[in-house]
């Protein structure tokens, strides 16, 4: 069963690989042949992988569901990276699913140093990725394989970040569709107020595959930084509309705007964002000595870090340790839960201080009753905590690959930034992984333990350990 | 109720003051005139406010209790400050006040730029904090005021730090005299053992009381570096004695040899310290070329971040990235619950992992049932989610105490080790605040969130929340 599906999805990443390959080939260039030889090889372990699983029971449990994601995400980056190292731009293996890895998590981390010698083809695929990534594969494949169809629920639920998964409608098949229509409009609309804006069409593309999938690989070495005001504030609003939960949008579909305006993620969300970018554009304006550059810059990266983008307009590594404290900050906050950003999601956060709220309440008054609510509904035992044993997972995951990554001489800001930022899916740290800057120094090991904290991340750590755990392994070779 | 307590405490601290003036006296200096003046103030303000405050009911409640403590930790703090002031050898009161407060929290963070220079009498007070403050002020007042009884269980809950507080003996005056009793045998033991080692007398007692309350003030800016191997060794053990939960030595001496060797905690505890220590060595040892100093510098440096002592033989803020991060996550852990150190305490970070590992299991097998089990004995939900609350408060109170200091130009790594070893009472941090370096660059806004910030940390955070919480105050004045 876990086996078939994840041949379905296989056989869908040759599909996919077929769009880069037609750009390859409109740009008359050399990596069509290393791309379609990818696509025939993901294929092939597609279809062997399906063939050869016995269909045996149709029916899903959480531990398969889970199991099923996170062999997906990997066998999809291991088969993915293969035309970066045929193709010789990527040469080795290590590095091209380090980049692949950080495609289809949406992080945006690169090993590249040099990002502008890249083909089109492969800078395309690169940025397909995330946007495939970016609303999950499993909804894709969910949308379009129609022979998964009610049970899917399970993989739905271990995809979807964040902690409430609101059922929008019965079947999940149409909730994916529904979900992906309103994804690919969005991005569309995108692609054509930067077209509007002057970008040329390979780089709207591009961006707005970033932006949509909260990835940000983008086309140039200095990110966003080189395109003119209204570009940066283009990508500013869609990197936020991309972070908010979108089951919002539904409900904006429904007309039910007073639910939307209600939504507590949604004002904390927008609060957040706010109170940053004031802070940030106090604390910058020395350094550009000017009102509206600092507003743009504090924005854009505000918005970059808070939904787990990761492009940059400038180089924030220079900024002071305030602005710096707040973008590591804002790193672990991560966008809404429901969106295509990672990091631990607002509403999380709002569910953790109110739960601390509500600890100081009952230590005043230990006789009283106090029910936590979120969303306008109460909040069950379960739910905060299940939140709070994410909290600690989530840290004691973190330390885990933090340790292993100071193995590496560089200094620890690197290090902990560098472990941040893949964790939370965003892209770019401090110092010597700051903007300007790149992966590319790490070591094969550090490398592999930060593809694998990507997929840790972008799956809510859950799925992952329970496929790595050995009762897992163990229960199946009975 | 709660201003009378306090009064009578600034009475007690008024008799303390006596002792560093004995020992000004005997070494014929200036700063006996300025101690007993402090003493005279202290007396003063004392007796002003146990006349003043009304008795009232003589029952504690939880809130009380928070309060009396929060507010005797911050009254001490501010007039224990005084001597320093008055003979002048630290001029500015913040500075003082930083220092006294990260004596009675037993941080031992550090303003002073020339430790040398100080007076005896001044520098015994200075460790003769930590000492006090080691054991819990209110253990010390609960030992030697009688008229407070039975009911100070409460204040004694809100001190004693850790997830678990036994009561060992049925009456908390008999608890807080045992304590005390195991507390002063170890103190003597080990300033004998110092003697034994050649260590001048001012100096073993000054060390020994550092030790003891896990501070961390020593006599020299070298700290430690420069007494011998067989000093070095004594203060290892003894910092990893005072680590140890004092409900274990009770039980040492109900001769209960099997409980002990079962407790879970002193396992974990002893399992990190060994791990740590052999990480750091294999380090380090390129550096030091010599397998016994390695050893001995690591086991030093492991036992005094772990036990929030913070004393230091080596500057560590020149080892490998490794070594620091595992430093740095040692700071975090802290020692064992009912100890004298600080940090989350390892029980709860125990607690903490098996929540993780129940919730794993949790996920795979939706309908089992397992109940987790600590020290033999089940833990409830009221508990483990206590735990993951403070946690949550935990972090949220750091990321604040991060922000405030990040105002100041100094890098990131400063300021995130010197938050994280204020909040986790230790001293030293890494870069500008490193073992070799002080807090005496911090401007006063920094100074006083900082010292805020270790009574918070030596508090577990929620009394002097409450304390601070408006609704305290409102629900007074009525």
């Amino acid at each position: 069963m876990i086996f078939s599906t994840v041949g379905k999805m296989l056989c869908a990443e040759a599909l996919m690989l077929l769009l880069p390959a037609l750009v390859g080939v409109y740009y008359r260039e050399n990596c069509v042949v290393p791309i379609l030889l990818s696509a025939a090889v993901a294929l092939a372990a597609g279809l062997l992988t399906a063939l050869l699983s016995r269909p045996g029971t149709n029916v899903i449990f959480a531990r398969e569901g889970f199991c099923i994601v996170a062999l997906a995400w990997i066998a999809l980056s291991a088969v993915g990276a293969l035309p970066f190292v045929i193709s010789r731009e990527i040469p080795r293996y290590v590095d091209a699913f380090f980049e692949t890895a950080s495609g289809f998590t949406t992080t945006g981390a690169s090993i590249l140093t040099d990002v502008e010698a890249m083909s089109h083809g492969l800078l395309f695929w690169r940025s397909f990725t995330h946007w495939v990534g970016g609303m999950g594969i499993l909804v894709f494949v969910l949308a379009i394989v129609p022979s998964v169809s009610e049970r899917s629920i399970h993989i739905l639920r271990a995809e979807m970040p964040g902690p409430i998964v609101g059922k929008l409608v019965p079947r999940s098949r149409d909730t994916a569709s529904l979900l992906y229509k309103i994804y690919i409009s969005m991005t569309i609309l995108e692609i054509l107020l930067l077209l509007a804006g002057g970008m040329p069409p390979f780089e709207s593309v591009i961006h707005a595959f970033g932006t949509a999938g909260t990835g940000g690989f983008g086309a140039k070495a200095s990110s966003i930084a080189g395109y003119n005001p209204y570009l940066q504030w283009v990508i500013t609003v869609f990197m936020c509309l991309f972070g908010v939960n979108f089951n919002l949008y539904y409900l904006l579909l429904l007309r039910k705007f007073r639910d939307v305006l209600h939504s507590t993620e949604l004002m904390v969300y927008g609060a957040i964002i706010l109170l940053s970018a004031s802070l940030i554009t106090v604390n910058i304006l020395p350094i550009y000595q000017n009102t509206e550059t600092s507003i743009r810059l504090a924005a854009f990266q505000v918005a970059s870090i808070i939904t787990t983008t990761g492009y940059s307009t400038a180089n924030f590594d220079l900024w002071p340790t305030f602005s710096k404290a707040i973008i590591v900050i804002l790193m672990f906050v991560g966008a809404c839960a429901g969106s295509t950003g990672g990091g631990m999601k607002v509403s999380r956060v709002v569910i953790l201080a109110k739960t601390v709220q509500q600890e100081l309440k009952r230590l005043c008054h230990p006789r009283s009753v106090n029910t936590l609510r979120f969303e306008g509904k109460p909040l069950d035992e379960t739910t905060t905590r299940s939140v709070l044993t994410y909290l600690t997972t989530y840290l004691f995951c973190f330390v885990i690959v933090l340790l292993v990554l100071c193995l590496e001489q560089t200094d620890f800001v690197t290090n902990f930034t560098a472990a941040a930022s893949c964790f939370n899916n965003i892209g770019p740290g401090l110092s010597l992984v700051g903007p300007m800057a790149n992966y590319a120094h790490y070591s094969d090991l550090s490398k592999i333990v930060l593809a694998f904290s990507m997929l840790l991340g972008r799956l809510e750590i859950f799925p992952l350990l329970i496929f790595f755990s050995p009762e897992v392994w163990l229960q199946k070779n009975r």
